[in-house]
């Protein structure tokens, strides 16, 4: 018992260096924020923050949970930039949606939040300068990129300066064994999303639509012939069997955010860049302007292409690459390109993203 | 410049000794998992990691906001705990919810959520073992108590281990002045929370309610004779006037959560108490059981009366009041209103609310 005391107060102790730490944080960024009256406006960055909270985790040993270390250093670096230089970030709102928690994960509590109603009104924020970035839900494992949201990128002057991912898992959760489920509950979302596996595994089974995944659980509790699809945390808790986990079509059922601000990030030694470009239509010509990663060894990580009916461009590609524009090796690629190509504009250069679970 | 870089280097080091400070506290955090092992099961306890996160608070020195300090102390107990002992919170679903938030809030992010159907399920999940804790709505200023709640409370050996209070704060946003206003767009929650200031100040406008406060906004913005009701950030982003703030009819907009679990909380000297009672149906009766509470000088928070047709209690009383159910003064409060009441039960003691805004 008394070694139990003695931990608790070791932990006591930590906790009150980790808060005069925390105090000396906050005063050196109300300094550099001093330091900064009358200097020349300059746009904000995220890039700086993502390298020292990188640092701080690869500082540790590995004890503290790693997910964690990432959310207390988001949220001290929230604070501190708070005091430093007060932040705006745009959403899709309501409050509670995905794009929120998304936009929370990424820049901790301490920043003003609004929430919007359209992609549109988020971009427009950001190239009105009402907000300092917005946070964009552009891709997603299942459906696909978010057309709208690519085709605005083509006529806005905005940068993508970071991005970030969350993952969704599903399962097959009922009380009944698998041969005997005859309906199957859930929000209209995770049936598109495990329409494979639900059409090889039980092609019989009536899908009903419920408002959530959570009602879906209960109703199928509530049945004796019903199964939901939903977490896996929803099945423990209400006490149902689990008859099959990861049923999403992709094992990667995921979405894909980016935050939108006025320029690119800068270097951060692990970096990609999006870009746009346009070919002529004719024959080899996709090829060509493949050709330039190609021969330098740049790993192309996303291509999408976008036919538009504004000329004088016959179809749009979107290009994710590794490397940022800084690097020679990636001038001189945006070099070629612009001879390839009739067209060409670079979304910009931003961290590669963490992967986190929603 | 030279400057700015010593502050950044100077913080650089101040994370990396955080980062080692929170691994030494994972570290004693499963020394104490490993030394509670084959120990006697003992139910889980909020009031021991409340007062880890005040005493951190206070030995602050004010320099880092005190809401991050919470925020980010909470986390790391967060961690900790799980390290120690992994807890299960439901609260009512589906993610996202006000709820979600306020559990959030009350547990950091490393317990397991499972967002449930019903507040009878949040009952039911706590009473049953399945889980460890439930977030529970219990009163909202506007509405009042939510009386299935209260009901619940009588029927059930739940005991409130920690309470939680969520502000909400309304604006009347237009691009127009207030005497040109025909229209208000909003969610009908708030026009419900602004019932008072809109019939003495804009009787005639119609009320128009639309999906989301943000929904709201915009039709405002798009029309030539509306107003929304709003969060002022908003208003701010959307380019537009608070033309009045808070025009909720109580100052005090709030909800407050309760933390139910299988126990009371430790005494941590900021203490709560709540209780059912039911007393005779005769005059005199109330003062009678409130007599006890007045001559020992104890505050009481608040009081509910419920008819209920169980007998035999004739009425129900829900009272709250400061102190815990350890403190002398109140053991000797608890059994002289045993004498003078039908049927008394306590909910449990446990610390009083911080505030937060949503």
């Amino acid at each position: 018992m008394n070694k139990k005391e003695d931990i608790r107060r070791e932990m006591r102790n930590l906790d009150r260096e980790i808060a005069s730490h925390l105090d000396r944080r906050a005063e050196l960024a109300k300094e550099i924020s001093r330091l900064n009256q009358g200097a020349e406006y300059k746009e904000a960055d995220l890039s700086e923050t993502r390298s020292l909270i990188d640092e701080a985790i690869q500082s540790s040993s590995g004890a503290f949970p790693q997910d964690g270390l990432n959310r207390i250093f988001t949220e001290i670096l929230s604070q501190c930039n708070q005091l430093e230089r007060p932040l705006t970030v745009a959403y899709l709102g309501p409050d509670g949606t995905f794009t929120h928690q998304a936009a929370l994960t990424a820049f901790g509590s301490a920043v003003r939040f609004v929430p919007l109603a359209t992609p549109d009104d988020l971009f427009d924020a950001v190239e009105k300068k009402q907000a300092d970035f917005s946070c964009v839900a552009i891709e997603n494992s299942t459906g696909g990129v978010v057309h709208s949201v690519l085709d605005r990128f083509l006529n806005s002057d905005v940068k993508i300066n970071s991005e970030l991912i969350l993952y969704v898992r599903h399962c097959l959760i009922s009380n009944i064994p698998m041969n005997k489920i005859k309906r199957i509950f859930s929000h209209p979302q995770p049936f598109l999303q495990c329409r494979k596996w639900l059409r090889s595994n039980l092609p019989e089974a009536q899908l009903v639509e419920v408002s959530s995944t959570v009602e879906g659980v209960r109703r199928a509790k509530a049945s004796d012939d019903g199964a939901a699809i939903s977490g896996e945390l929803a099945a423990n808790l209400n006490g149902m069997n689990i008859l099959a986990k990861d049923i999403q079509d992709t094992l990667e059922n995921f979405t894909r955010f980016v935050i939108i601000g006025r320029q690119a990030s800068a270097p951060t030694g692990e970096d990609k860049t999006s870009l746009i470009l346009s070919i002529k239509h004719r024959p080899g010509s996709l090829f060509e302007a493949l050709q330039p990663f190609a021969s330098r060894f740049i790993n192309m990580t996303k291509i999408e292409s976008r036919p538009t009916r504004q000329r004088p461009w016959e179809y749009v590609f979107f290009i994710d690459f590794d490397g940022h524009e800084n690097d020679r090796k990636v001038q001189d690629l945006l070099d070629e390109l612009k001879r390839a190509t009739l067209f060409i504009k670079s979304l910009g250069s931003y961290p590669r993203a963490r992967n986190y679970e929603a």
